[in-house]
């Protein structure tokens, strides 16, 4: 069983730092927020002072937090993880952030001989109390085999997809396309109800089909039903989605669809909408055409 | 077993009138194209002269056009089925087109006692030809409960997703979600690809959570394996997705994405790559980012 030290202790972190505790693991936490680290010293965590303190009592150091800066701050600032790591010592972020930001972290590591991972999830909330996250592994082989055993205790499916940032990018790659596919059933079904059918006739009729899709099963109802209950937040995957468009712009790539869902996701927020489930991109569609997707009373 | 006429024998009239033949009905066939009615003969169908001898010979008259205007001329033209049908036949066009055409033909069929529904079918050939098709109908309850048994010898799955007009909706709108997602998939692959990740690694990494689609699993690998046989031609599909803009134009629905993807569709056909898959939308992606998403090699 491996020491390990757990960074960030929210939605994801605290249920994550659980199960690498249920799996045996001894685990130094800490957080900024003092009742969350108290939360995580109940169940069983070692409590840390600061990233340094928890770097220096730690083989393996997870880090789960909202984006890059806080990353970047938690890794390489002061008192920060790279303050108290040794030669040796490997940071496995599991954030989802901009894979530019993990490359940069990734060479600071290098540069005092620690090993760097990105390892971004997905799966939400509820798998990660389950343990059932998809990981994405960006990093060498060597430090993915180091890091594996840990991340199963989180994960059911680990996949190195590549080097550092390989994670993000294939994380990025999986909100593009989720993003695309709530639009596309919006305006599918905002058509569809404008010309008076019933949503969930139309689901049904063509869900068996190419155009089938996880989104079409999970967010469809969602949708139909009125329930905007997170699931994944509108701020997030505004978040994933402004990611992908500067890795984009940083690579030459453009993303036509992805840029006008990500402006979709931005009305949203101007609407105070930002902890509705991405579902709600749908909405926005429905207001571009004055309809409500529901089945007709 | 009932005397039906079928018009249109194509890539997917033919075996889809050799299913009716299959089951037991007495076919009368006619097309434009004097080989492809000669075919139908040897089939077991009855030789028709005209679309309104079709008509006047048969009890239900299928007709698989490829757009509205050939329906029209079909239907209500010179010599067409309107001309020889009796009250109380039933027409069933199981060609994709715009619903505003089925609504204008099926109103022309009510001033004659005519029946009418709209019948149009998802799967392709291969599915035409085991008689698996997904149809999604528009029409009466009662028109519907006539036609119903006979569209099950050609398809699996036959929904009544409201009045005339309602199945080429519903196709509409499974139309917009299928090239929307092919679109998406595009994107998020270039970006993948250009980041320097292997496009199956991240299919296989995202294919099983909330990413995961129809369009991922059937026509990621033939965009991947650079193979574009048709499956779904680009010209059919540029032909729905206007189709669809027209009837959210009559209809007042804004389709930003659709409107995107139907440009990628145009700009297919000005490079006379209308004979592809529809998975080529992907390429018009590739083709604005000056990437190729294959393996590395």
């Amino acid at each position: 069983m491996a020491k390990v030290g757990f960074i960030g202790l929210g939605i994801m972190g605290r249920p994550m730092l659980g199960n690498l505790l249920k799996a045996g693991h001894e685990v130094v936490a800490y957080g900024i927020n003092a009742a969350k680290l108290d939360a995580c010293v109940t169940d069983g965590a070692q409590r840390g002072t600061s990233n340094r303190d928890v770097a220096a009592r730690s083989e393996v150091v997870f880090t789960m937090l909202p984006d890059g800066p806080e990353v970047e701050q938690a890794v390489l600032g002061e008192d920060g993880v790279l303050a108290g790591a040794r030669a040796g010592t490997l940071v496995v972020d599991m954030s989802s952030i901009n894979p530019l930001v993990s490359q940069k972290i990734g060479a600071a590591c290098a540069e005092k001989q620690v090993e760097f991972v990105d390892a971004p999830v997905s799966g939400g909330e509820p798998k990660a109390v389950e343990g059932t996250l998809a990981i994405m592994v960006g990093g060498s082989d060597a430090a993915f085999h180091r890091a594996e055993p840990l991340l199963k205790a989180m994960g059911s499916k680990v996949t190195l997809t590549g080097p550092i940032g390989a994670g993000n990018v294939t994380k990025l790659a999986n909100q593009i396309m989720v993003a695309c596919n709530i639009a596309a059933m919006g305006e599918a079904l905002s058509l569809s109800t404008r010309c008076g059918l019933d949503p969930q006739v139309v689901l049904n009729a063509v869900k068996g089909g190419l155009a089938g899709s996880t989104v079409l099963d999970a967010k469809g109802p969602m949708l139909i039903g009125r329930n905007f209950k997170p699931g994944f937040k509108v701020r997030l995957h505004e978040k994933d989605l402004r990611n992908a468009l500067l890795t984009a712009e940083a690579n030459h790539v453009a993303l036509p669809l992805t840029s006008l869902v990500q402006q979709m996701l931005l009305s949203l927020l101007s609407e105070g909408k930002g902890d509705l489930d991405h579902s709600a991109i749908a909405t926005v569609l429905e207001k571009l055409s004055n309809v409500t997707i529901e089945r007709p009373s």
